[in-house]
């Protein structure tokens, strides 16, 4: 009984959901500005990856940051020491980003004066993936030392992608990460995003990343 | 309106599953069966855990495996190979194991047959800390690729842990893991579990992890 109820009001809490998505895409698309939303497991890279964007990317767009978090504001803070607005979001538990809360930080953020946000959702390859933040493009990241079963295991995450990242391929050769079958599990779920391998500690990758975002931009 | 229906909903459940949690665990005490909870973020090592643990235990212990993946069978199949029972719960999308799940595993496995239960919880580290799947112990394990700053973002993992496994640490020379900063973070939310390094590629650890198993288990 009680679980027919949860799904239903689950069903009335992820229609709200969309529709406030949408709205969001729309009112930034408005204004021209574009909201990419970064998903991984934790540690898979997604603070590095940003702070190697900001470097690539401040001199031709204006950007801010929007990190979440459960429990703590250690991303934001090492976001702002790059010098760009960064608002940390603190979940107090909940395991994605609702549109809710991307609301609220679009709300203390100047988007008058802003062609970028880059959106760290909370680390983790599934709920994040199920409910849209009324981002414009979605990225996936996986790191080399998770291994290449994650499209197996997590599909929605690789569905849903506008480009899924492989990230830490400095070690490589320290991980048996068979780089063709991933190739293979992501396109068997996603026909159309490029994968494109990177290390944020050397900065391999970053230039094609940074180009595929521009472009997507563009 | 509807997020106040759905939080009491959401009560109602996890009251249910608290109460179905305690009943599995009372009625696996009395068939002097343990089972052991494995929670990480995707790709730490669980299902690698396992099957050291298989290894190091199966001559004393008669163990069987319950695998939780959200749409896969690959782990289970990994288990099974190793010749002993291995049950694959595929949660269709849910980002954890509830108590329910694990009652229908332990269903179809021989239990007047077995002393041990492994169970790999689903690769997340926030929705399987807020289930009680019934467990005996519940062990969090991290990898060194993740970074040591995991406790401060996953507090509720780390509160509930028995013990903390740090696996990979044949890695180590290529990240910047602090172990010490990582030891503090734990200490602060858990005065009591121990905080123990391992490999499961080279095997190092693995004996201490075993050792403190069964004086859990006597």
């Amino acid at each position: 009984m009680s679980v027919v109820k949860l799904i239903d009001i689950k069903e009335e809490v992820l229609a709200e959901n969309r529709g406030l998505a949408e709205r969001i895409r729309e009112g930034l698309s408005e204004r021209g500005i574009a909201l990419v939303n970064l998903m991984s497991s934790p540690g898979s890279g997604k603070t590095s990856l940003i702070v190697r964007t900001l470097a690539a990317l401040r001199d031709d767009y204006r950007i801010a940051v929007i990190e979440g978090d459960i429990d703590s504001a250690v991303d934001a803070e090492r976001v702002a020491a790059e010098g760009v607005p960064a608002i940390q979001i603190r979940t107090g538990g909940s395991c994605h980003l609702s549109p809710a809360m991307v609301e609220k930080g679009l709300a203390s953020l100047p988007l008058e004066s802003l062609d970028l946000l880059l959106l760290e959702n909370i680390g983790n390859l599934i709920c994040p993936a199920e409910c849209d933040t009324g981002a414009t493009l979605d990225v996936v990241m996986v790191s080399i030392p998770e291994g290449h079963d994650k499209p197996l295991k997590y599909p929605l995450a690789f569905r849903i992608a506008d480009v899924v990242l492989v990230n830490k391929i400095d070690v490589a050769d320290r991980f048996d990460f068979d780089a063709a079958a991933f190739r293979r599990a992501v396109r068997r779920l996603n026909p159309e995003a490029p994968v494109l391998e990177i290390s944020c500690v050397t900065g391999e990758g970053i230039a094609a990343w940074c180009g595929w975002l521009r472009d997507a931009l563009a």
